[in-house]
C-alpha cells in the first residue's frame, strides 16, 4: 500500500509539501477505513480476542513497519509522527468529553465515592508505587537509575489506564453494571489525575529549589479544583445560554448545534489558557451539559449533538491507536534498558494491586453488606489496568521534559508497556471475565436496589459503629457519602429547575427506570 | 480581551507551549461565537448591510489589530497567523464538499452548460485579461512591474471568486432560481478553475525552459479531468459501498456515517496525492455522494450527514473570514506599491466584465429566445464577484512561491482587493438586487417552462439555423447540450439503478417538484 503510493509522487516543486500531506492523510484515511471495518467484522462474528483497538494498533505497527523498510520520503514521514500537541488539543477532547457526555449520571453517582477512591487515591498511590519501586531498582542495581522526581514522573504517566478496549468488550459480554461504572469511572477519572500528577511532578522537577512535598499537594489540589470549577462553569453557562437564547426552533437548528459543538472545546482551551488541566475541565463539562444543557436544545438538535460527539470521538479513539502504532514503529528506540522494561512491567502491576485492593479494602469498610465490591470485582478491576494513548503521549513529552536518554527510557518502557497490556490484556479480557464469572447481567436484580438504598444512603448505617482503628476514616468517608447525597436532593430541587426548562420531577422518574439509562448509556458509550 | 488572556499566563515552563495554543485556539472559539451570535441577530434584524462573512472578516480584524497593538506574546501569535496548510487541508474541504453535496442537481445541471462556460472559459479569460493588463501597466511604467508569468499568476489567484457571502444575501431577500444556479455554480466550480490555472503557471515559472502554450493547456486539462474522474470514482464507489454493505441497520448508525464522513476526504487527500486538485474532486464527490450514495442510507443516517456537513462547513466558512481578518491585521504588508493596488483593482473589474459579458454574448447565441440570460442577471453575475479565501491563500502562497517583493506586492494587493470586495460588495448586494429587480421570486413562473424545455432542449431548436459566423460554434455549443441531456438519460436509465437501491422512476417524480428541491438546496446551502 506505502510503496504505491510513493511512487506515484512526482517531483513537482510548487505544491510538494500538499503533496506529501496529501499522500500522509490518505493513508491515515485508509487505515481508519480499513480499522472501521476490520472491527465491524470482527465484532460481528464474535471474536474478542482482537478487541477493535488492539486491532488499530496492529494497522499502524505493521504500515508503519513498511513504511520503515521502504524508502518513504522524509515529508511523508512527518505526517506519521505521533504530535503531542496534535493528541491533546484535537484528538483528546472529543474522548475525554464523550466520556463525559455517555455517562449515565445514575449508576455514576451511586458509585461516586468509589469511583473517585478508586480514580484520586488510588491512581496517587499506584504512582508513588510505581514511582518508588523504580527508584529503589535503580538505587538497587536492578535496573537503569533515575532520579526520584523523574521516576515518580513515570510513575504518574503509567498511572493512566486506558477506558477503550475493555469497555468495548464489557459492552459487548454484558457485564455487572456496577463493576461496568466502577472500570468506566475509574479510568477516564484516572487520566485526568495522572496528568495532573505528571504536570506537577513535571513543574517540582524544572524549580527543583522548592521540592516542599506540602506545596506540590497545593498545587495539584489547585489544579485539580480549578479545572473543575472552569468545566462546571462553562457547563452551567451552555446550560443557561440554551435555556434562554430561544435558538430551539425549527430553522435555527444550525446554529444551536454550531455553538453546543463549540462549547466542550471552549471549557478545554479555557482551562490549558489559565495553566489548569484541560481533561479534567472538558470531562465535567460533558457532565453537566449533559445533565443540564442537553435537554435545553430542540429534539432535533439533541439526536444530532449525541450522535456528533459519538462519531467524533470514535473517529478519535480508533485514530488515536493507528497513529499511536505507527509512531512506534518509526520512532528511534532505545533497547538497551530491557532490565528497565521487564521489571517496570512488574512494579505497575504490583501498584496496580496497591491501588486496587487497599482502596477496595477502604471501600468495603463503609460500604454496607449488601453493597461491597466482591473480590472478583475487585480482580477484574485490577486486570483492566491497560496502558494506552495518555500514557503513551506523556511519555513522548517526558523525551522533551527530562535529560538526554532517560526521557528515551521511560519512552521505550511506556511503549512496550502499552503494546503489551493493548494486545494482550485487551484479547483476554473476555476470557478474564467468563472467568471470574462476570459476564452477563447476572447481578442485576440488586441494581434497584442499590438505588433505592443510595436515596436514603446514609440513615440506615450512621448509627453503626465499628470499634476498629478504621473508625474516624470510617466516620470521614461517611461524610463524603452524606455530601454526595444531599448533592442529588441540590440538584432536583435547585439546579434542574434554574438550569433547564424541566421541573425538578424529572429526576424521580428517572429511579424507576435507572436500568434503562444505564442500557442506553452503554450503546452510547465507547462503542 | 486579549491583554486579559495575556497577563493570566504565568511563567511555566513545562506546559508552556500547550498554554500559549490553549490560549489562541480560547480566542479563535470566543471569535467564532461572537460571530454565530452577531450574524444571528443581524439577520434576525435584516441588517444587509453587514453579511455574516463581513461582520467575522470585521472581528478578525479588529481582534487582531488589538493583539497587534498589545504586546501579545510570539507563540500566543503564531496561533493566528493563516497557514495555507491548514486552509487547504482542513478548512476547505468541507465547505467545497458542502458546495457539491448541498447543489440541487435539477436547476444546476439545466445551467450546467452555462455554468461551465462561465466557469472555465470565463476564468480563464479573466485571469488571462487580469494578467495582461497587469502586465502592460507595468511595461507602461503605470505600476510596479512584474514578468509576465508573474502576472499570470497574480490574474489566476485574483479570478477566484468567493461563494460565501453574496448566496447567504440571494438566500435572504430570494432571488431568481436561475440567476441563483448561475451564481452559485460559477462561483464553486471556479475556485477549482482559479487553482488550476494558478498551479499550471506556477509549474511553468518553476521550468521555465518550456513556456509552451500547448503544454500548458493540455497540463491544466490532465488536473481538471484528472481530479474529476478520481472524485467522480471514489463518489461511485462509496454508493456501491452503502448498497451493499447492509449498514443501514439501525444499531449500526455511527459505523455507517463514520464511513459516509471519511469519504469526501479520501477523495480530497488521493487528488493531492496525485498531484491533483483535491478542491475539483471533492466537488464533484459531493455531487456523486448526494445524488447515489445519500439515498442508499438509512434514514436516520442521511438526517445525521446532512446536519453534519452543514455544521461542519458552517464552522469552517466563517472561521475562514475570522482567520483571514485576522492575519491581515498581524501580517506585514507592503503598502509601498498603491498604485499596484488601485490598478489592480480596476483591472479586475475590467476584467470579469471581459468574462461574464463575453460568456453570457455565448451563451444567448445558442439558447432559445425564452432562456437568453437577461442583461440584469449578467450585471448581477458581474457585481457578484468578490473575492474571498481562496485568492488569499493562493496569495499568502505566491510569498514562498515568487521572488523575493514580488509576493509581497501580490498579496498585499490581493488582501486590500479581499477587505474591500468583502465588506463593500458584500454589504451592497442587497441594494444591487433590489436595484436590478431581481428580488423576490418574480422569475420563477418561467422556471418550471425552462425546466420542461430542458428535457426535450435539443429537438425544438436543432433545425434552426443561424446564417452568422458565430454558427459554427453555435453547433458545437449545441453538441455540448445534447451530451448534457443524454447524461440526464444515462443517470436514470443506467446509474441510478445500478449505484442506488432506487429504480429509475425516482427521477421522473423530481421533476414536478423541481422548485421544492432547489428551495429545499437553498436551505441546506450556504446557510
Amino acid at each position: 500500500m506505502d510503496t504505491n503510493t510513493v511512487e506515484l509522487t512526482p517531483v513537482v516543486p510548487p505544491g510538494k509539501d500538499q503533496q506529501a500531506a496529501g499522500v500522509g492523510i490518505l493513508l491515515q484515511i485508509m487505515m481508519l477505513v480499513l480499522s472501521f471495518i476490520l472491527g465491524h467484522v470482527l465484532r460481528r462474528h464474535r471474536f474478542y480476542y482482537l478487541p477493535e483497538a488492539s486491532a488499530s494498533l496492529l494497522i499502524g505497527l505493521i504500515v508503519g513497519g513498511l513504511a520503515n523498510i521502504s524508502n518513504t520520503e522524509t515529508s511523508i514521514r512527518a505526517w506519521f509522527n505521533f504530535h503531542e500537541e496534535f493528541f491533546f488539543l484535537f484528538l483528546l477532547p472529543p474522548i475525554i468529553f464523550q466520556s463525559g457526555f455517555s455517562l449515565a449520571p445514575k449508576p455514576f453517582f451511586s458509585n461516586f465515592g468509589a469511583i473517585v477512591t478508586f480514580a484520586i487515591l488510588g491512581t496517587f498511590i499506584s504512582a508513588i508505587v510505581t514511582g518508588l519501586l523504580v527508584y529503589l531498582g535503580g538505587v538497587m542495581y536492578l535496573i537503569y537509575q533515575l532520579p526520584l522526581v523523574e521516576c515518580l514522573m513515570f510513575g504518574a504517566l503509567i498511572s493512566a489506564t486506558d477506558p477503550v478496549t475493555v469497555l468495548s468488550i464489557f459492552q459487548e459480554l454484558g457485564t455487572d453494571m456496577n463493576l461496568y461504572a466502577l472500570v468506566f469511572g475509574e479510568s477516564v477519572l484516572n487520566d485526568a489525575m495522572a496528568i495532573s500528577l505528571y504536570r506537577t511532578m513535571s513543574l517540582v522537577k524544572s524549580n527543583s529549589s522548592g521540592q516542599n512535598f506540602f506545596l506540590i499537594v497545593v498545587r495539584f489540589l489547585e489544579t485539580f479544583v480549578g479545572s473543575m470549577s472552569a468545566g462546571v462553569g462553562v457547563g452551567f453557562t451552555s446550560a443557561l445560554l440554551f435555556k434562554y437564547a430561544g435558538l430551539d426552533i425549527d430553522n435555527l437548528q444550525n446554529l444551536e448545534c454550531c455553538l453546543f459543538v463549540l462549547f466542550p472545546y471552549f471549557s478545554y482551551m479555557l482551562a490549558e489558557g489559565l495553566g489548569l488541566s484541560g481533561i479534567v475541565s472538558i470531562l465535567f463539562t460533558g457532565m453537566v451539559m449533559k445533565h443540564y444543557a442537553f435537554s435545553n436544545l430542540s429534539e432535533n438538535s439533541q439526536k444530532f449533538v449525541a450522535a456528533f460527539f459519538h462519531l467524533i470521538s470514535s473517529l478519535a479513539e480508533t485514530f488515536v491507536f493507528i497513529y499511536m502504532g505507527f509512531d512506534i514503529a518509526m520512532e528511534q528506540h532505545s533497547w538497551s534498558h530491557l532490565g528497565f522494561i521487564f521489571f517496570s512491567i512488574i512494579f505497575i502491576g504490583l501498584a496496580r494491586a496497591a491501588n486496587v485492593f487497599t482502596c477496595a479494602y477502604l471501600l468495603n469498610l463503609v460500604r454496607p453488606a449488601q453493597r461491597q465490591i466482591p473480590v472478583t470485582h475487585q480482580k477484574a478491576l485490577w486486570y483492566s489496568g491497560l496502558r494506552g494513548a495518555m500514557a503513551f503521549a506523556l511519555a513522548l513529552q517526558s523525551i522533551h521534559d527530562l535529560p538526554e536518554g532517560h526521557g528515551q527510557t521511560i519512552f521505550t518502557a511506556t511503549t512496550a508497556i502499552v503494546v503489551l497490556t493493548v494486545l494482550l490484556i485487551g484479547g483476554s479480557t473476555g476470557t478474564m471475565l467468563e472467568t471470574l464469572h462476570v459476564v452477563g447481567d447476572t447481578h442485576d436484580g440488586h441494581l434497584n436496589d442499590s438505588f433505592e438504598t443510595n436515596n436514603g444512603y446514609v440513615a440506615p448505617y450512621d448509627d453503626e459503629e465499628s470499634s476498629s482503628s478504621g473508625n474516624r476514616l470510617k466516620m470521614r468517608l461517611k461524610e463524603f457519602h452524606r455530601s454526595a447525597a444531599s448533592f442529588s436532593s441540590l440538584d432536583r430541587n435547585y439546579l434542574t429547575p434554574f438550569f433547564t426548562t424541566q421541573t425538578g420531577d424529572r429526576d424521580d422518574n428517572d429511579d424507576s427506570n435507572a436500568e434503562d439509562s444505564l442500557l442506553r448509556s452503554r450503546r452510547e458509550g465507547f462503542h
